[in-house]
């Protein structure tokens, strides 16, 4: 089956309008039709081969939701007409201790949305810059929110589980302060989960334009990171602070902010790394600095059903696929609030 | 009362006899009678002035036993005749969270046994390169190990509680793969402790010499951690890693060897940052790095009396107060198994 999509040939290529193939659904297959999908940085870096091992054609994409339209002959689950997403994983060994543990996401095997290897064609996965998807059922995810948020809900699939997940991994609870640092795609679902979860939420920002926004998403309060007094301020009071930025900068000045026993955990990974951190700024409060990646099948199905019944979804801008040249420009800028999203229907034109 | 020491007035001065008062005892304070004290890398950072703030005449030493002379009035928990140690701390603020957690490592302002400022003269601590000492009883632990072994016990007030405790707050236990990163003074007491506690040890050294002698010490496995395909054999496989080495290192290697969620713990703080480590590294299997400082009083009494019934001391080379800038020579060089001890003795010389 041939259909539309938005990929691009090169690295140093545009991403323009592609015809790609899907497989016809397995015995364990979910067919989706894909009405919207989310622009995360990851489609940026992989479409322009700036991480290593970008395989051409390549079709980003992996905040996907949409309706079932096939299901194969063992799926109990899903069913024809059920509003489903699919985020950064389409299969994984199945085996492993991660994977028998929900954490599909750390399984050794695991096979990304686009750009890893599998038996379809070309040899490698297509993301959701298209109009259609297939994908096992154990990758799928039921959206309980209401219709017409859909296109709100795409960015759940990848940004809204990447924070999910380490604030709940790391036990954010009522009365815990938690830090967020970057207001970008992840880091406005970082504000509004861990404050729907109770936290005290303290946003970090290196732009004082951003204040007003932050407190909407809702944040307690708003610290200007380039400002030392307001730094020391806040000094050995969090317990957790959760880092979604992608660019290279010093963490020493937040470790000083964690309590003794604090985590910093980092969500983005910079091309080159950050400037070495203080050993004695671990050392003297028993603090970690940790990572986490996406977040498991079940998690991300509970981060869903969260988000549900608390209303949240992304705050999105709605783009055209002939607008994702300009939209990663953009996004290069930070002109985003806060997260772009394709409208699948004009893959059609 | 004046008391005879060996310290140094300056930086770039040799340890020499010196001679220092100590305070009589107050009503909660215990004084003891020095028998031996260890001979830790801090000693020497300190006494150089290789760290920021050191404050002369310094006389280091903070790996204190011998025997109680005399307690205040107030003091129900030892007697003259006690043998008992002291630590890297002796004195806090007693009223903070961490105190009140028995974390007083943690505590802010901590009185750490040299270099720390007292209203005794001269206005800051002297440490236990000396022949006596007054501390507060909240600071004064108490020794199980028979008489014969005080000289090998010393060791365990620094070196012992620095490895002990991180192996406990990461909760090491039977089953698990522990790795131990040097083989010095504190890496051979984290050997020696995690055998102990029922794991399966892997001890990390750059030098092949070192093998049998990590085995010795309890390693069921030893890795030269220049050999790469050594080091893939062991990819994924760590709950927790103990690095002890103070020079800055490439920490990525051993990140690679963690499992998921595995942490490796530094104690070791480098003059210089160790190269900054890849992000991706930890993301990828949720992993953290962590830091560690000494202990608190009641998991240094926890730690000795661990120590006391499963029979372990540290490894020592006794000395005379007059080689100790000799024995510094030769610890620069590694040139010690495990740990110099100053026989406290030769002091009146």
């Amino acid at each position: 089956m041939t259909i539309k999509a938005y990929g691009a040939q090169a690295g140093d290529r545009p991403l323009e309008s592609l015809n790609i193939t899907r497989r016809a659904p397995g015995a364990r297959d979910v067919q989706i039709e894909i009405a919207y999908c989310g622009v995360c940085h990851s489609d940026l870096h992989q479409v322009r081969s700036e991480w290593a091992g970008t395989l051409y054609p390549c079709v980003p994409g992996h905040e996907i939701v949409g309706r079932v339209s096939a299901v194969g002959a063992q799926v109990a689950g899903f069913k024809p007409g059920d509003l489903v997403g699919v985020g950064c994983l389409v299969d994984s060994c199945q085996q492993c201790a991660e994977c028998d543990d929900g954490l599909e996401n750390y399984c050794n095997h695991g096979v990304f949305t686009y750009n890893s290897p599998t038996r379809d064609a070309p040899g490698h996965t297509l993301g959701g810059y298209s109009q259609r998807i297939v994908v096992h059922e154990r990758f799928v995810l039921r959206i309980r929110h209401p219709e017409a948020q859909l296109a709100a809900v795409a960015p759940l699939l990848c940004a809204g589980i990447t924070t999910y997940s380490p604030l709940r991994h790391w036990k954010v609870a009522p009365g815990h302060k938690i830090g967020v640092v970057g207001i970008g795609g992840l880091g406005h679902m970082a504000i509004k989960l861990a404050h729907a979860m109770g936290a005290h939420v303290v946003a970090f920002t290196t732009s004082d334009a951003k204040r007003a926004a932050a407190k909407k998403l809702g944040a307690n309060e708003v610290v200007n990171s380039r400002n030392a007094d307001e730094m020391a301020a806040h000094a050995q009071s969090f317990h957790f602070i959760l880092n979604t930025v992608a660019a290279p900068h010093a963490l020493d000045p937040f470790f000083n902010l964690l309590k003794r026993d604090g985590t910093m955990t980092l969500v983005g990974a910079p091309p080159t790394p950050h400037p070495s951190p203080q050993v004695f700024n671990l050392i003297m409060k028993r603090r970690s600095l940790a990572g986490s990646l996406i977040g498991g099948i079940p998690e991300t199905q509970e981060m869903l059903d969260f988000c549900a019944e608390h209303g949240i979804v992304a705050d999105i801008e709605l783009i055209r696929a002939d607008e994702i040249n300009e939209a990663y420009e953009r996004m290069l800028k930070g002109d985003v609030k806060y997260r772009f999203v394709i409208d699948s229907a004009s893959l059609a034109g």
